[in-house]
């Protein structure tokens, strides 16, 4: 599929931690087998007769990973962005969702997800589909097709749902996954792989969150679904789950909260201090989706507590409360909302730096791909070329520099080149 | 320089107040002599033999105003917005925009930042230059060649600016203002007019101040300037002018703050209640600049208050406390930022609509320059035809639905055309 050893030329940008932005100016980037073997300054002996593609002045940096998305609302992106998070799911979401139903209408749409994906700087992507069977092996399909690395889940649904979009029973739905994942099997997807997704708890019965601890289990799934985004959703989830310590509580009761099985769980906004040490204690992901908590007026998550404190963060484009996939916009959303957080609610935790922005947007959010999302030796080889070349400027400019501005108002036209595990896409 | 009259035809939509959008599938829009003639279904027959340019399923609306956006600044945006107002002025604004004492730098700058003007939805603008006539002339030209409707400032700064950026005296500022306003009236631009922009109250002196209103009286200009943009800015003018009953006091004491002469101010994040009292008794426009007030943690203006009130309002990129010149996005920021102010902040005040951000971003801000902004009877004739077909749907959008999208995630690649005052750009 790939040479065993190529390598690339150009201004090398990846982060090792939050606080600081590797910059090593035409440098060279070293893949073997699909792996990183190292930055050089200049070429070791040993890569002397190995193909080298000179990137010149452009950049090269990790593939971008989107921690959190759904694919089956990318149609109505943009659109419907004046209810908050309850209301947006029953007036617009549902609806949206229960179409998949319809393989044709999931075939037109997700191949516009996916060709917008493949376009993007996004390499990896953890990604919801919805209840339907058929449609999530279609979005699977084609993401295997796309080049992207990618989990998706067939979403689990059976309480407080329309009826047009929930499963019929705990017992239906968990038949229904198990099906999929033995679909998903079958097809040997190499780059797509399954994730368990039960939507949220209101959706999802304490029978159900049962039965998908046995399905996690026997086929040692990870696991994604959201937490703590919306006050009005928080305070449902108590009623609902009046055994629980806190909402995050009303996952890990059943086992499916991170410890023996990698989870990741989007929002965030509202997790209070017991909810923080679990997710630290049992190695939870947070998808941090900065513009979707925006959009719908949930709120700014204290991401940067989260990162100084040491959890695991990543971004998400969280589309369709999200209007982009483009995560380059989702760091500049990052740091923008921290900044209203700060000065509108609590000023005890700073703005974000490009430098977090950056690293969450890569190696945050890849670790949960295992060693993903930087060039340091040994990680897996997801390489972003970027030509800024458009978007022209008067006076010099270092790389760093040259970054920001590709964060703040870059889009699909400045992606160049794109490797994705040591594969060209284009 | 155009026929007399001519006529388009698509899917028209303005805005003829805050509350709602006029929304005209398929219609004709009638130009005569540079002047809105009307809308209509079908084409009245005193205008059957006038040629008829078909933009088919194309959306037709104003084209955009950007009522607050720094020249000099565009080479940096995206950079350095790690900083508040004062901090950021002093470490990249007050460097950045010196540079423009040369005049190589000046023509390579302005040029770039009047080709990406004109190839944005923005039609007409409200321009701040530097302290630099000559600079400030040139990019007058490039903007008049631009075709764009503009409105363009030499900057007055007399004290507590740096050396290298400092006008040696009131005197001598205003005597600079002056020659540059000779100059400008030699030019005989058709579209594009000086405005006497003193930089903020922090760097004009009660002495200044005078005689700019000697100024703005003799040549009867319009005034552009900011206000009540950061807590420290407000702090500052307090102790500079004691005698003031509030910062837009400090303007309205020397004349420059409405009634007599037509003034914009920038921001109005933190007016109090005389303050905004004031400005609607005076007619003071104000530009809402969401995006920079995100970037450099100001804040969020109550703008939903007012335009409930009644206040002039329109949108501002402000460059490059802002990062891009797309008018669509600050639209997009406007609603976002509103959303954050209702969470964290207050929530007397609901979310900005898209009806509202749309109106504040052609009317409200149009309103500046006359009647300017609508497609009703009498509006002078900006329109942009927007395509947007690059943004693939599976589904059935009617138009509203098509221009909320255009909102949230267009760039220049949907700008299909252009007029102002009823030329055609392109």
């Amino acid at each position: 599929m790939h040479e065993s050893i190529f390598i690339l030329r150009g201004n090398i940008v990846y982060s090792k931690n939050p606080e600081e932005l590797n910059i090593c100016e035409h440098h060279y980037l070293v893949c073997e087998n699909g792996i990183v073997k190292g930055v050089y300054e200049t070429l070791p002996e040993e890569f002397a007769s190995c193909s080298v593609t000179d990137y010149e002045d452009r950049l090269i940096i990790p593939g971008l990973v989107d921690l959190h998305v759904h694919a089956p609302q990318y149609a109505f992106r943009g659109l419907g962005m004046d209810l908050e998070l309850l209301d947006w799911l029953d007036t617009h979401t549902f609806p949206e969702e229960s179409k998949y139903e319809d393989l044709d209408y999931a075939q037109k749409a997700y191949t516009i997800f996916a060709e917008n994906m493949r376009n993007s700087a996004t390499t990896r992507a953890v990604v919801f589909a919805t209840i339907h069977r058929q449609a999530t092996l279609l979005l699977m399909d084609l993401l295997e097709k796309s080049g992207l690395n990618t989990m998706v889940g067939k979403v689990n649904m059976d309480r407080n749902s329309p009826d047009y979009l929930c499963e019929a029973s705990a017992e239906a739905s968990a038949l229904e996954t198990v099906e999929w994942i033995k679909d998903v099997m079958h097809k040997k997807y190499k780059h797509t792989k399954p994730i368990l997704t039960p939507r949220f708890t209101p959706s999802c019965s304490d029978e159900l969150m049962e039965k998908l601890k046995m399905i996690q289990m026997r086929y040692n799934l990870p696991v994604q679904s959201h937490l703590s985004e919306n006050p009005g959703e928080i305070e449902w989830v108590k009623e609902l789950c009046p055994w629980s310590e806190f909402y995050g509580d009303a996952y890990d009761r059943f086992g499916l909260f991170g410890v023996d099985c990698k989870t990741v769980m989007a929002h965030c906004v509202y997790s209070d201090d017991k909810e923080v040490q679990r997710m630290k204690d049992n190695g939870v992901f947070i998808a941090h989706c900065p513009e979707s908590n925006i959009n719908l007026s949930s709120g700014v998550a204290p991401v940067k507590k989260y990162i100084k404190e040491g959890l695991h963060v990543g971004l998400g484009s969280d589309l369709a409360a999200g209007s982009t996939e483009n995560i380059f916009q989702a760091m500049a959303h990052a740091i923008q909302a921290s900044k209203m957080r700060w000065r509108m609610l609590d000023d005890s935790w700073k703005a974000l730096t490009v430098e977090e922005a950056f690293y969450i947007a890569t190696k945050g959010g890849g670790e949960f791909f295992g060693k993903v999302g930087s060039f340091e030796p040994g990680y897996e080889f997801d390489a972003v070329i970027l030509d800024d070349s458009r978007l022209k400027y008067p006076q010099d400019l270092d790389v760093k520099k040259r970054l920001e501005r590709i964060i703040y108002f870059s889009d699909d036209r400045e992606i160049f080149a794109k490797y994705v595990e040591g594969e060209k896409l284009f």
